[in-house]
C-alpha cells in the first residue's frame, strides 16, 4: 500500500478497539492494530476460566484471524512504552509508528488503592493468564485442604474471600459456591468441599451497584440461597498469603480474589490530559482529546458524562465508542469536518450469579432469576466471537448444566506465592 | 474405611497408574493414588496442544472426577520425596504413607544426554505446561518475524528446528509445517509465514525407527511433502538461543523443540534395583521389584524384555501393564501366591505426520496415508476419556480439517528465554 494514504494507529484490541478497526474496512488508510495479547478476548466470560467452567480459547480469538480479510489492516502484538502527541509517534517496544490518527482503547487494570503490595495475595482478573492463575489458586486450594490435618489450618484453604461486590465479585462467588456444593461434591474422601465459605466482601451499601436497588436485594438473596455469605459496608484493611483483616476482623483465607478496583490503562498518563480520579481521560464530547482532534480515546479509558451520569464501562459502551471514533474518523477522511458528538445508547445491563440465576435491566423492565438468566446465557453466546467458540461454549455450558461438571478443572503452571506453603 | 485393609499406594496417574487403580474396583484395599498433577493426561494429543490445535483441557480429565465412583480411592495431589522399601513407606512433600503394597507408575521426562542447559532453549514435550509452553514460543515466533526488519534475524525466528525423529518429533515437525503454509496464511502483512523452514533432525538413519522401515521411508516422504526438511544422521553438538550446530554446521533458529530423548522419571533411583541405560528399573518378569514382590513398576519406568525385544513405552504397553499389576495384586490379597509373568501383546503402532497423513502398523498389516489417518482419528477419539473432550475434539478437527485454523492459537504466560529479544 502506498505510504501516501493516512495512518491510523489503533492501541488495543479489546471491543472498542476492535469495533473501530472493523468499522474501518474499506477504509482509504494504512491501519496498525497494536495490542500486547495476540488475542481479542471476549472479557465477560472471563470469570468462567477462573472458575474452570470454560477453557482459556473457548472466550479468545487471536486478532490475525479476526481481522485476516481485511487487507488495509496490520496486527502487531507489542507494547506501548511511549506517545510523542506532538511528533504524532507511537514508541512501542520493538519499532516506533507514525500516525495521523490515534485511537487508543487500552482498557483498565486492577487498582489496589494505594495497596499494590496487596496483587500477590488477591490476584484480579483482567487478561486471561490472571484467570487462570485464579483457576490454579481455587483448584489447589481444595488439594491443599485435603492434605491439611489440623482443622484450623485446613479450613483456612477453604475459606475463599472475594473482594468487590461488582458483576464480577459477584460471578465470582456465586460459582465458586457452586463449585465447593456441586462440582466437587464426593471426591474427596477426607474433606467436604462443602465446608467451604465463601465470602463476598463490598465497601458500599450493596452489591451490584450499577443496578437499580431492587435488583440488587435480589442477587444478594439469590447469592445467600447459593450459600455465599455477603458483608455490606466492610472495607478491607490488610491482605496477606494467610488471609484479610476487614476493620478490626482478621479472617484467615488462603485464597483471596480481587474485584474491587478497576484503573485505567497507565497509557491515559501518557495523554497529557485532565484525568478522573480512576486514572480515565476526559475525553471531549466526540471522544477526542483535548486539544488533539487527530487522537481519539475510548472504552474503559475514556471518561464519558452524559445526561450527568457517568457511561459504564462495559462492552457494548466501548463497541459503540469504537463505531462512533471510525464513522467519525471516516468522516475527516473524506473532508467532512462537522462535529459529531457521541451519544451512548443504554443496551442495558445484565449480570449471572450462578446456576440459573442472574439479574437483568433494561430500562424500566427489570428481570431476575431464571428468565433472566437465559437472557444472559443467549446474549453471551450471541456476542461470543467465532463459530466454534458458540458451538462449544453452549455444549460446556449444557454439560455443566446437567452433570455439574466444569470441564476446565486443569492445574496448569506453577504458583510461587501459594505454592509455597 | 477400617485400618486393617491393606494399603496399596500408587505412584503415577498415567496410563499405567489410572488402569491399575481403576482395574482395583471394589477391591478390599484402601488405595491411595499419588500424581503431582491433577489430572490425567492423555499424552498422545499432547503435541495438538502445542501447536495449538486442541485446548489443554480437551486432553486432560481431574483425577478426582474419573475416580469419584471408586470409594476404595483416595488421591492426593503431591510429589514424591523418597521411598523407604525397607520400612516401606513413601514420603511425599506433604505427608508420609505407609504401603502393604507399592505401584510405581511415574513415567519418563526428557532426556538431554549430559545436555541439560540446553532444556531451557529446547523445551521438551512431557506435561500441558511443556506443551503450553511450546505453543507460546511457536506463535510468539512469527509475531516476532513480523516485526524483524533485519531478513537474517527475520529467517532465524521463521526458522524451526524439531530435535529427534521418533513420533513426537514427526508429529511436532508436519504440524508446525501445516501451521506455517496453511493456518497462518494471509494473516501476516510484511512477512510470509510460508517461508518457515521446518527442519527434522534425527541422529539414527531413519524417521519412526519403531516402525517398518517402509513405513519410515513413506513417513518422510509424506513430510518432506507437507514441506518438512529431514536431516537423518545428524547430531546435535550444540543448542543455544540463537540456534542449533549440526556436527560442524550451524543453523540460526530461534525455535528449537526437543523431542529426541527420554529418560524414565528420576523414581527409578529410589528403588534400589539395576537400571538400564535411560534409567528404567529392569523388573521380574510379573513387573515385581527383584527383591521386593510387594513392589510393581510399570509403564515408562520399566524395562522389560520379551522375546529379546523391550516392551515399546507407549500408551497400550502402560495400560497393559497396569491391569496386570492390579489382577496380580488381587490375586495376592486372595491368598493367590501363583507365579503370574506379564505378557504383552501388541496392539500396534500408530503415528500421524500431518493433515490427511499418518502410518499404521499392526503386525503384518502395513497402512500409510489418508487410510491410516483415519485409523490413527477414530483410535485417539475413542480413547479419549471423558464424553466432553471426545465430542470436542471431533468438532476442532473437523474444523480444523474444513478451515485449516487451529482454535487454540491463544499466547498465554511469559517466557523469559525466548521473550527477551
Amino acid at each position: 500500500m502506498p505510504d501516501a494514504l493516512p495512518h491510523i494507529v489503533i492501541l488495543g484490541g479489546g471491543f472498542g478497539g476492535l469495533a473501530a478497526t472493523r468499522a474501518l474496512t474499506g477504509a482509504a488508510a494504512r491501519i496498525i492494530l497494536v495490542d500486547r495479547h495476540n488475542h481479542h478476548l471476549f472479557q465477560p466470560l472471563l470469570y468462567q476460566v477462573a472458575t474452570a467452567g470454560l477453557s482459556a480459547p473457548s472466550i479468545a480469538a487471536p486478532l490475525r484471524q479476526i481481522l485476516r480479510h481485511q487487507r488495509n489492516v496490520t496486527v502487531l502484538m507489542d507494547e506501548v512504552v511511549g506517545i510523542d502527541l506532538a511528533q504524532r509517534r507511537v514508541q512501542l517496544q520493538r519499532e516506533s509508528l507514525a500516525y495521523d490518527w490515534l485511537i487508543v482503547a487500552t482498557g483498565a487494570a486492577h487498582a489496589y488503592f494505594g495497596h499494590d503490595d496487596w496483587a500477590a495475595d488477591a490476584p484480579g482478573l483482567k487478561s486471561l493468564d490472571d484467570a487462570l492463575a485464579i483457576r490454579r489458586r481455587v483448584l489447589t486450594a481444595f488439594e491443599r485442604a485435603e492434605q491439611e490435618d489440623d482443622p484450623v489450618r485446613r479450613q483456612a484453604w477453604l475459606n475463599f474471600v472475594v473482594v468487590g461486590g461488582g458483576a464480577t465479585g459477584v460471578e465470582l462467588a456465586g460459582t465458586l459456591a457452586e463449585i465447593a456444593r456441586h462440582t466437587l461434591a464426593g471426591e474427596f474422601r477426607r474433606t467436604q468441599p462443602g465446608a467451604a465459605n465463601i465470602l463476598l466482601v463490598e465497601g458500599g451499601a450493596r452489591v451490584l451497584a450499577a443496578f437499580d436497588p431492587a435488583l440488587s436485594t435480589k442477587a444478594q438473596r439469590q447469592l445467600e440461597h447459593l450459600g455465599v455469605q455477603v458483608r455490606l459496608g466492610q472495607a478491607v484493611t490488610a491482605v496477606d498469603g494467610e488471609g484479610v483483616t476487614l476493620g478490626e476482623q482478621r479472617l484467615a483465607a488462603r485464597t483471596v480474589l480481587w474485584a474491587a478496583g478497576v484503573a485505567a490503562s497507565p497509557l491515559g498518563r501518557l495523554l497529557d490530559a485532565p484525568l478522573d480520579r480512576a486514572g480515565r481521560v476526559l475525553v471531549r464530547d466526540d471522544l477526542s482529546l483535548p486539544g488533539h482532534p487527530e487522537v481519539f480515546v475510548l472504552g474503559d479509558l475514556a471518561s464519558v458524562q452524559q445526561d450527568g451520569r457517568p457511561v459504564p464501562g462495559v462492552a457494548p459502551a466501548a463497541k459503540q465508542m469504537g463505531l462512533h471514533a471510525a464513522r467519525l474518523l471516516a468522516a475527516r477522511l473524506h473532508g467532512d469536518t462537522r462535529a459529531m458528538p457521541f451519544r451512548y445508547r443504554d443496551a442495558g445491563a445484565l449480570a449471572t450469579i450462578g446456576r440459573m440465576a442472574a439479574v437483568a435491566q433494561f430500562g424500566k423492565l427489570q428481570l431476575s432469576g431464571l428468565l433472566a438468566w437465559w437472557v444472559w446465557l443467549g446474549a453471551h453466546i450471541w456476542f461470543l466471537i467465532g463459530f466454534r467458540n458458540r458451538i462449544v461454549v453452549m455444549l460446556d455450558w449444557a454439560m455443566a448444566y446437567w452433570t455439574q461438571a466444569r470441564h476446565a478443572r486443569i492445574i496448569t503452571g506453577e504458583d510461587e506465592g501459594q505454592g509455597k506453603s
